[in-house]
C-alpha cells in the first residue's frame, strides 16, 4: 500500500483557483513567540507535506508547523494565533481526501503527531481515552490485551482526532456505527485557547447541548480536538465472511435491503460494480467474476449466534438471486479479502498510470442506492471516462472513483467533474447526503449548501462565530 | 396507570424560589396578534394544565397557550414573540420530569399536539418522517403495517418532539440506542421565526456540523421543533425475556458487565434492588423474591439467533451467582413483567399515600453502578427516607426514586434533597452524568455546571446567544 500511495503522491492534481497559499501572514516576531511555546519547522519539505492531503485537491502549505506535546501546549499557540489572527489548521496523519489541510489563508500547521498515547484503558466499562494524534491501529495495538476494540475503520490509519474532526467511519458503521456514535467526550481547544471538556464516561447522557457531536465532524473549524473518549466493543469470539454474486446491482441492493430489514446482524456489507470487481482483480491479483458482488461479515459471541445471522442473511441473498454464495470461517483468507477491499482505492486509481482520483462519497436512503450507482455508471461510460464504484451498501453508502492521470486533457476533466456533479444532484433528490463519510472540507462547500440549505450554513455560520469570533480556525472548510 | 396519575396530580410539590409566574409579559395588542396567527387559550385550567409536568418540580403556567397546526404557524408566532421579547416555552405531552416546561418568565407556552400526523413513510429504507407532537405509541400505531417501529421508550407516551427536544432513552437503549442514535433529522423553528431543515434520510453523514444533534437535547432553548426524521426498526420476530436474582447488587451488576463484555445482543437490561421489587410486588400484585433481580429481553430475526444470545446471557448470569433464572417466550407473560416495569415510578410512589417523587437519574460507567446504587441504599437507610432503586443498568443509568408526600416536614424534604445531592456528588465522581435521560430544565442546572465545567457551560451560552440573541426561547432551562 505504501507503494502504491508514493505512486499517488508524484500523480498530478486538479487545479483549483489560484490560492492564498504565497500569502505571508506570520512575522518574525510570532515565529519567535511561536518557538517559545513548541517544537515547530519552516522547512519547506515540512510544510510541503503538511498541506498535502491523499485527494485530489491542490496542496497548500501552511506558513510554519508547531508540533505541541500536550494540551497546554496546544492552548498556548491557540491563544497566541488568536490574538494575532493567525490561521489554525489542525493536522493528524494527512489522510483527508476533501482539502481538509490546505492553509488557505497560510499561518500554523498544529500537527498533533506528538500527542500519541493512550490516556486512560476501563476495559471493565468498554471505554478508554486516547490523545488525538494516536491512530486508529496504534489504538488497537494498545488495547490488543483487553480482548476489546475501537471497531470504526475508515481504511488509513488516520489518527482518533482527525476521524472524530471529520465524522468518519468506513466498513463497519453498519454494525458499530461512525464516529458519531463512538466518542463518549472529548478535549477541545477553542480558538481563544480555552481548554473545553465535553461528554463524559457514562454510555448516555441527556446533560445539556451536545458539544462531543459538534466537535464531530467540525474539521478542525471550531477548535483543536486533543484528547477522545471512546467507546469500545468486544473483539467478537466468531466471525464469518461470505461472498455473493449478482446478475444486477437491484439484485444486491434488494438483498442489502432484505438484511436490513429481518434485523440481520451484518458487521460489513460492501457492494463491488464489476468495474470495481476488475479493479480488484488487477490490483490485488485476484480472480472473482466480474459482476456485482457483496462481501459480507457477520460476528458475534458464539458460533451458534453467528451461524445463525449468517445463514439467514445468505437465505435472502438467495432469494433476491445471490448466487456462488461462499462463506469462510479461515481467518486469513478473511483478511486476505478486506485487505484487497481497502486497498480498492489504489486499484481504482491503478485503473491509469500514475492515476489519482476524485473520491465521490455519496450516501442515500438504502432503497435509492441501485438507481444511483447505475445511473453513475451509466454516466461513467457516456462520459468515457474510469470510474469503479463500490461501497458501504448497509449504510447507503458509496464511492465512484474518478480516475485521471497527467495524460488527460482539460476535456477529460472537466468531464470527470460533470460526472461528479451529476451524481451528487441525484444524491440530494434522493434525499442523501453529498458526503457520507469524508466531510466537506474546502471540496464539498458549494454541495454543502445545495445539501442543507442557506438556513441551516447561516446556522453554522453563527455557532463558528460564536466560538471563534476572529475565524482563526481552519479557515475555507466546510463553508466559506 | 391513569388512576395512579391522578393521584399524583394531587400530590405536593417541593417549593422552589419565589417565581416569575405571576409576572405579565403580554399585552392585548400582543394576544390580539398573537389569536391571528393560531388557535390560542388563556383559561386558566389549560394554562395550569401547559405549567405542570409529572415532576416534583413547582408548576408555572405561562401566560396563554398557542395551538399552532404546521410549521408556518410555529413560525409565525415565534417571529412575533421574538420581535417583542416575550418567552416561548414549547411543550409536547408534559411529561418531562424536570422542570422544562415551567413558564418562568411568562410569555407563550407553544403546544405542539396539534401537530400529529405521520409526514411520510419509507419502510424500505427503514426511516419515517413526523410531526413533533405525534406520540411515540401513536407512532407505533401507525407503523404497525409495516413490520417496523421505533424502538425509543421513556415508558411515558411522549411527544416525539418532547423526545428529541430532551435527548429521550429509555429501558430499549441498550440495543437501540438514544434520540440521539434514531434521529436522521428534523425541522426546527429558530427564535426569529427562520424555519430550519437538519440531516437527511442518509443513515449516516460528515456533512458539516451536526446541527440535529445540537437539537436533540436542547430542550427547547434554540428552537421548537416541527417535524422529525425517525431511523426505524424491524419488529423482531423473536422475543425471548428472562429474570435472575441475586444475593448482592455486586454480582447482579457483574452479571451486566459480563454481558457487555461478551457481546451479548440484550434488548433490555433492568436491575431492581430489593426496595425496587417491594414496590413493584405491592404495586403491581405480584409476588417476587425481595432480592437485587435483572429483568431481561434479547431478541432477533429467528429463534436460534434469539436462543444463542439467550442462553450465554443466562450462563454468565449463573456464573456471576444469579438464580432462579426464568426465560420465557410467552407474550403475555413478558407484556405484564414490562408494564409493571414501567409502572415502577408510579409503584414507587405508592409506597408513602399520595406520593410524589423527585426521580434522580444518575448514569455512571457500569463498573460504578453497584457503588453508586449501595451508597444510595446506604443514604435512603440512614436518612430514614423512601428510596428504591433501579434503571437500564445496561447503560449505567439508574433511578432513585425519592418519595415524600403531604405530611412530610421541611426535615424530612431536606434530607430528601441531600441524598439526591450525594448521589450526585458519587456520580460525578464516578466519571458519570447528572442526568441520563431526563434532561437538565430548570432541576438540574447546578449540576450541569457542576458536571460540565464553566468553559462548557459558557460555549452553551454562545451558542443559545448566537441562535437566540434576545434569549426568548424557554428561558430560565439549561443554564441560566
Amino acid at each position: 500500500m505504501r507503494a502504491a500511495l508514493q505512486v499517488l503522491r508524484r500523480a498530478p492534481r486538479l487545479r483549483h483557483q489560484s490560492t492564498a497559499a504565497a500569502q505571508k501572514t506570520v512575522d518574525d516576531a510570532f515565529l519567535a513567540s511561536l518557538e517559545a511555546l513548541a517544537t515547530t519547522s519552516q522547512s519547506p519539505d515540512v510544510r510541503k507535506l503538511h498541506g498535502d492531503d491523499e485527494s485530489h485537491h491542490e496542496p497548500i502549505p501552511p506558513e510554519v508547523v508547531a508540533f505541541p506535546e500536550s494540551t497546554e501546549e496546544v492552548a498556548a499557540i491557540l491563544k497566541l494565533c488568536n490574538e494575532q489572527s493567525i490561521a489554525v489548521v489542525p493536522y493528524g496523519a494527512g489522510t483527508s481526501l476533501e482539502g481538509h489541510i490546505q492553509a488557505s489563508r497560510g499561518g500554523v500547521c498544529v500537527d498533533v503527531s506528538k500527542l500519541d498515547q493512550m490516556v486512560a484503558e476501563h476495559p471493565e466499562d468498554l471505554d478508554c481515552r486516547v490523545q488525538a494524534g494516536m491512530t486508529r491501529k496504534a489504538v488497537n495495538s494498545a488495547l490488543r490485551h483487553t480482548g476489546l476494540h475501537f471497531p470504526v475503520d475508515p481504511g488509513a490509519d488516520a489518527t482518533i482526532g482527525g476521524m472524530a474532526a471529520c465524522g468518519a467511519s468506513g466498513t463497519t458503521s453498519v454494525r458499530y456505527g461512525t464516529m458519531r456514535d463512538n466518542v463518549l467526550g472529548l478535549t477541545a481547544v477553542l480558538a481563544d485557547g480555552t481548554v473545553l471538556e465535553t461528554g463524559s464516561r457514562a454510555r448516555k447522557s441527556s446533560a445539556g447541548y451536545d458539544l462531543t457531536k459538534l466537535f464531530l465532524g467540525s474539521e478542525g473549524t471550531l477548535g483543536v480536538i486533543t484528547e477522545v473518549a471512546l467507546r469500545l466493543h468486544p473483539v467478537p469470539m466468531c466471525v464469518e465472511a461470505a461472498t455473493a454474486r449478482f446478475d444486477s446491482l437491484e439484485e444486491a441492493a434488494d438483498a442489502v435491503q432484505a438484511l436490513l430489514l429481518h434485523g440481520v446482524s451484518v458487521a460489513r456489507c460492501e457492494l463491488l460494480d464489476a468495474t470495481a470487481i476488475d479493479a480488484f482483480n488487477a490490483f490485488s491479483k485476484r480472480n472473482e467474476e466480474s459482476c456485482p458482488s457483496l462481501f459480507l461479515e457477520f460476528n458475534g459471541p458464539t458460533s451458534e449466534a453467528v451461524a445463525a445471522h449468517t445463514e439467514l442473511a445468505l437465505e435472502l441473498c438467495a432469494d433476491c438471486g445471490g448466487r456462488d454464495i461462499k462463506r469462510s470461517q479461515d481467518e486469513s483468507e478473511r483478511d486476505e479479502l478486506w485487505k484487497a477491499r481497502h486497498e480498492l482505492y489504489y486499484a481504482s486509481c491503478a485503473l491509469k498510470t500514475n492515476g489519482r482520483a476524485i473520491v465521490t462519497d455519496a450516501c442515500v436512503p438504502v432503497s435509492q442506492l441501485p438507481g444511483l450507482i447505475q445511473a453513475t455508471s451509466r454516466d461513467v461510460k457516456e462520459n468515457n471516462v474510469v470510474g469503479p464504484c463500490f461501497g458501504h451498501a448497509g449504510d447507503g453508502n458509496f464511492h465512484c472513483i474518478l480516475v485521471y492521470n497527467d495524460d488527460d486533457d482539460e476535456d477529460y476533466l472537466e468531464r470527470l467533474k460533470q460526472v461528479n456533479a451529476n451524481l451528487i444532484e441525484r444524491t440530494l433528490a434522493a434525499g442523501g447526503t453529498c458526503t457520507g463519510e469524508h466531510g466537506v472540507g474546502s471540496g464539498k462547500k458549494a454541495y454543502l449548501l445545495r445539501e442543507k440549505g442557506a438556513a441551516a450554513i447561516d446556522a453554522m455560520r453563527s455557532i463558528k462565530a460564536a466560538l471563534d469570533p476572529r475565524g482563526v480556525m481552519n479557515p475555507g472548510k466546510v463553508f466559506d
